[in-house]
């Protein structure tokens, strides 16, 4: 039954929670766990290019509201149209914790595997092309139970 | 200890995250596991007949605020008043994705078990009669604990 | 590997997750399982004295804008200033449920152990001076990894 796996669902697109969900991907990958990040909704927004998406006009307008990828999450609280992150991003660089960039490129390197939605991508109309290379595949639902069923750790973000 | 179950508590009631709960609890049931899902706080919502609820005068506030049912359910970002709402039905629609009523509908179906919070209702005055018929039963938080204990699945949403 | 633990991160500050979070934590040492809660960002506020916190300019105003421990948590829906916090209160001590300053007192006394991250506490300004007595120690992400995949209970609130 349950493996030295950490399978987390990241819904979340927050700057805070991406943070907490890759901090905690790249603890257990340290730990030695097999570890998968699944990325859905608003969490996509995580592991994308930062390009502008979208074909229809609602998609459009989301992919609008939505772009600038990792580097732009704003926190869930304090958000004050972009102000909250600049501080946030200032508070942590003064503790000389990394910025979402780098711990993603830590996860990568720890070989954390990156998995996205592929009905949250069609919902929002999100092209393959518009997440960054290093994610390893786009998968329904049915790869996450497996995977989650399987783990030691299952977390939703 | 681990048996093939999924257990998953679900708080929010945002439109987005139970479409995540729905979809999750379909997919564990779709791969045989022994699925339940608990509702509590505002996910109660997505059970309640859409009925306005409450006695006092606080209740009632409350019930005016969250009625509806699960189709009435506002996504977590971009709610606009309901243009949120609205738009992703929209999107979903165009995507083929069933609304928040047919996955419910699924759930039933594959026997998901529908659980509500007996602690949450008192507090927000909500009555069994509020709730849909398919809810299975109205239980307290020991039961919910001993079903995640036994699950190889617990996600908190 | 799973063992009779239940390992309970809370990342929110909510009133209404943070209530969840200590009425499963409850819920699980009443069971009988040897159960955490470890806090990191808002959920901090949950385990903190009260004062103010925060030396530089920023950690400073995050610091008075967290202000006031566990009483003073907003919910996450219906705000409006303190007034939901009021309202939330008032339903509660109607219907009997103990408020959340009483419920984190009864995980004290049930043996829930409390931990604080030491990441988030550095990135927020907030000393182990500022935080109750209580809390068991300020611990990293290798800690929470440790004893969350030796739990049958993991959740992230």
């Amino acid at each position: 039954m349950a493996e030295n796996k950490a399978t987390i669902i990241v819904m979340s697109g927050d700057m805070d929670k991406v943070f907490g969900a890759l901090i905690i991907a790249t603890g257990a990958a340290a730990a030695g766990m097999d570890t998968t990040l699944f990325f859905t909704f608003w969490g996509l927004n995580a592991i994308q290019k930062g390009n502008r998406t979208g074909k229809g006009f609602m998609g459009k307008m989301l992919g609008l509201m939505n772009r600038g990828g990792i580097g732009r999450l704003n926190p869930s609280k304090f958000s004050f149209g972009g102000a909250g992150r600049w501080m946030f991003k200032k508070m942590m660089a003064a503790k000389k914790v990394p910025p979402l960039e780098d711990l993603l490129q830590t996860a990568i390197d720890l070989d954390v595997h990156l998995l996205a939605c592929s009905m949250s991508m069609s919902v929002m109309e999100i092209d393959r092309s518009d997440l960054i290379d290093e994610v390893e595949d786009v998968v329904g639902v049915a790869k996450f139970v497996k995977e989650a069923a399987d783990s030691s750790i299952q977390l939703f973000i």
